[in-house]
Formats: C-alpha cells, sequence, structure tokens
C-alpha cells in the first residue's frame, strides 16, 4: 500500500489518497485550534497520542459490534483507514453538563444529564458549525432518515461502550464528538476519538485530561495527553 | 366575571387574575421589543391588532379541533383565557428559510424548506431563549414525552390550518412561533398568533407585513399591522 498525494488538510489531521481508492491514511498533526479556529497552537506529542488512541478506541469498538473506518496502525502518526463520505454532520453526545451546553441552559459544569444528550451540528467552519436537529437534517437532506436512526444508535451505543472503559482507567467520559462517514451505502464510525474530541474528567479529582486544558489556558496540555495514553495502554 | 390582580407583565402582553381561578384576562400592549428585549419601541395600536387577531384565528383553529386558551374577546385590548401552566418551550414552526435559520444554515431569505421544519426553545429571557432538542427537553424535563409528541402534532396541524387561511387573504406564512400549556393536564394552545409572532409576506410581493419591519427598522410598521387585521376582518 503506498501514500499518494495529500487530498485534505483539515485542522488537526491530513487526508492523504492510497494506491486502493477505497482507502486513504490519515495522518496526525501536533496543531490545535479552538473556538472555530480562532484559537491556535501546538500540542507536543498530540498527533502521536490522537493516532494511537483512536486506533485502541476503534479496535475495542468494532470488537462491540460498532463499524468503524480503522484498518491499521501504520506508524505513530499514521493510520490507514476506510474512504468515507462523511455525513456533514457532527454528533455530540453529553453525560454531564460543560462547555456550551452548561452556558446555554444556565447549568454548573459537571451536573449529570438525567438522560443522555445527542446534539447535532451541521459540519460547516464558515457557519461555525450550527446546532440543528432532526427536521434540520430531513429538510436540508444532511442524512436521510434511515442513515440518522443509525447514526442515532451507533452514537448511543459507542457512549456505554466508551463510558465502561474509561470508568476502568478512572476517568469519567463527560461528552464528546463523533463524525459518520458512508462507505459502500453503509454508515460508519469515522474520524477520530481523542482529548481533542472528548472531555475527559480524573474520576477522582475531576481535574481536566482534555483540550479545555488548552482552550482554557489550563496549563500541563501536553501531560495529560500522554497521561490518557498511558492509562489506556497499561490497560490494553 | 372581574378582572383581579395583574400577575404577571411580560414584553407585549400583561396577565390578570380574574374571580374565576382557571381563568386569566390577557391585556395586549402597544410596547415592542426585539433581540432578546434590546430594542424596545411603540407600535401604535398593535395591541389591538394582536389581540383581535389571535381572537381570530384561535376560534379558527378550534374550529379544526386545536384546543386554544381563548374563551373570548372582551374589549379592544383584552381577552379572557383560560389560565395555563406554559411549557417552558417556544414552538417555532417554518416554512420559508428568514431570519435566523436562513443566516445560521446560510441560506437566503425566502427559500422554500424541503420539509416542514419545527424548532424548540428554551423559554428563558436569561438565556435568551437558547434552541434545544428533544434530548434536551427529555433530560431537563421541559415537557414528557407524550407532551412533546402533542406538541409536535398540534404545531404541524396549527401550519396547516394557518397556512390555507393565509393564502386565501393573499397571505404567505413563512414561520410562527407557538407556546403551550398545559389546562386539566392537558396540553392545550396559548399566547397569542399575531404579526409579532408570525411572519407574514404578501403573497404577490413579498411585502413584509410583520414585525419584521420594526426589527429591521423598514417603516410602515403601524400600516401593515392595521393592514393583516382588515385582510382578516373582511375575510369572515
Ligand atoms: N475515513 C475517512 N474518510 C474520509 N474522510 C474522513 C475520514 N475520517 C475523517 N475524515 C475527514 O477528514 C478530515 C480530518 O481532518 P481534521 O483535521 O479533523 O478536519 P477538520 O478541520 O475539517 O475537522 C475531516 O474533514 C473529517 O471529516
Ligand atoms: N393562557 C395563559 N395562561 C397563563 N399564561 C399565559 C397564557 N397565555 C400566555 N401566557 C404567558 O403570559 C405571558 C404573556 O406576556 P408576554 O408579554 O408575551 O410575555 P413574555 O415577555 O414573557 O413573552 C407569557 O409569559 C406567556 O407565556
Ligand atoms: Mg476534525
Ligand atoms: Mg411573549
Amino acid at each position: 500500500m503506498e501514500k499518494l498525494e495529500m487530498i485534505y488538510e483539515g485542522k488537526a489531521k491530513k487526508v492523504f489518497k492510497t494506491d486502493n481508492e477505497k482507502q486513504y491514511i490519515v495522518e496526525y498533526k501536533d496543531d490545535a485550534t479552538a473556538f472555530n479556529g480562532i484559537k491556535k497552537g501546538t500540542i507536543v506529542g498530540k498527533g502521536v497520542v490522537n493516532n494511537k488512541m483512536s486506533a485502541a478506541l476503534f479496535a475495542l469498538l468494532e470488537e462491540e459490534g460498532i463499524p468503524t473506518h480503522q484498518i491499521e496502525l501504520l506508524s505513530d502518526r499514521e493510520s490507514l483507514v476506510k474512504a468515507v463520505k462523511i455525513l456533514p454532520l457532527e454528533v455530540i453526545v453529553r453525560n454531564v453538563a460543560a462547555g456550551s451546553l452548561a452556558k446555554r441552559l444556565g447549568l454548573e459544569e459537571g451536573v449529570e444529564m438525567k438522560k443522555t444528550v445527542l446534539e447535532f451540528s451541521y459540519k460547516n467552519d464558515e457557519l461555525g458549525d450550527p446546532m440543528i436537529n432532526d427536521y434540520h437534517i430531513q429538510a436540508m437532506e444532511y442524512a436521510t432518515d434511515e442513515q440518522l436512526d443509525t447514526v442515532k444508535s451507533y452514537a448511543l451505543k459507542v457512549n456505554e461502550v466508551l463510558k465502561k472503559f474509561f470508568l476502568e482507567i478512572n476517568i469519567k467520559l463527560i461528552d464528546f464528538k463523533l463524525e459518520f462517514g458512508l462507505y459502500e451505502d453503509k454508515v460508519i464510525l469515522a474520524d477520530e476519538i481523542s482529548p481533542d474530541t472528548c472531555r475527559l474528567w480524573d474520576a477522582d479529582t475531576n481535574k481536566k485530561l482534555d483540550k479545555d486544558r488548552f482552550r482554557r489556558d489550563l496549563g500541563g496540555v501536553e501531560e495529560v495527553y500522554q497521561e490518557v495514553l498511558e492509562r489506556i495502554s497499561k490497560k490494553k
């Protein structure tokens, strides 16, 4: 398998063609952005952490029956993945109030939600990823009803699997963002699962082990990325 | 029936107790606000228009099987209504892209939606009526699942009835906001239906016949409120 030309450079990753048109290579960068790209920086070693962590979690999810894009880890920063057509949706799963949800609904950060909350955003940087609901998705044809049903049921299942997994390494899964894509006309989980895309709090101390340390200038950013990967690696 | 003390003064109406604890008197004011209360003004005669128009539309909706709070028109500015416990939801029904929807999704104002869009906001001035979805409503217990189902089906039915009604007076119903409340444990339609709460465009010219003239300083505000009421009155 050969790495060919780059077809997309995003905020956190580069995507390359391969000699197999159904497979891409994703390369994870150390670039960090927040607030829809307004805040920019570097988190040294982040690309390696996010690549390895995503690979481990996608493998776990596959075992639990969730189809994912991950094929194999190629190097510290590279993974071979199934080439999908990304659905233009960011799917946010929330167990505990934090970030924009806490602000918007006037909740204290850390308050447990009485039911798991799913939110959808239209993945569009120019528009700032606006929040949308089922009716917008239908009217704008961002996904079919069947695809949306699948996305919702996978998202809730991913939440159950990951909540349990993280608790075993003494981490509370507060919330996270997923992206899905179409591969051979089927919905599969794509993109990444990492401290960039999850809120992870130490279960004893509530210490933030995720990108909020970068967003909010809390310091010790590199250290917590390493810490999360270490806890995951020790467990396996 | 006696008008007793005022129990609530909102941005557009005052609510009074009566000697019947199950009934309130609503008094419509000429006060106009926009952008969550930041812009303030007066639209002379608005209270009379909104009171009479709401009374007429609630009567029409009752005929079509939608339970509403309206009991009777008492005077130019006053209506007797069923006293409800308002559900803390603003229900927005959209046929055509306009206002915040057009902005958020990057649509031209006036583009017809492929399917009717329902949106929900948490009715809370301090938080700026944030948009919410079914999961937030469940997790925060803003309404039960059964109440929410009823709200959705009434909202879509109201849309069908009003779209048809307005077209008969040469007006396109672009979008509108509803509020529902509980009366004897049942969901009924409450609040008002007026140029304050609907976007109404002349079907031939697309002239705005609603509060957007006030929001956007388009002039001729009083005139279009009168115009809409006249078209409704002539039709009956
Ligand atoms: N398996 C896949 N196939 C195709 N595209 C993918 C796949 N997984 C993720 N992507 C997309 O590749 C890009 C990854 O780069 P990223 O830096 O996260 O981009 P962005 O700044 O758009 O979030 C994203 O647009 C993501 O949706
Ligand atoms: N039938 C009813 N029973 C009780 N409250 C009602 C009824 N109809 C409307 N209301 C409430 O009365 C208030 C009406 O005043 P308004 O000026 O529109 O207030 P606001 O500024 O809160 O929108 C609103 O809070 C509305 O929800
Ligand atoms: Mg991304
Ligand atoms: Mg009101």
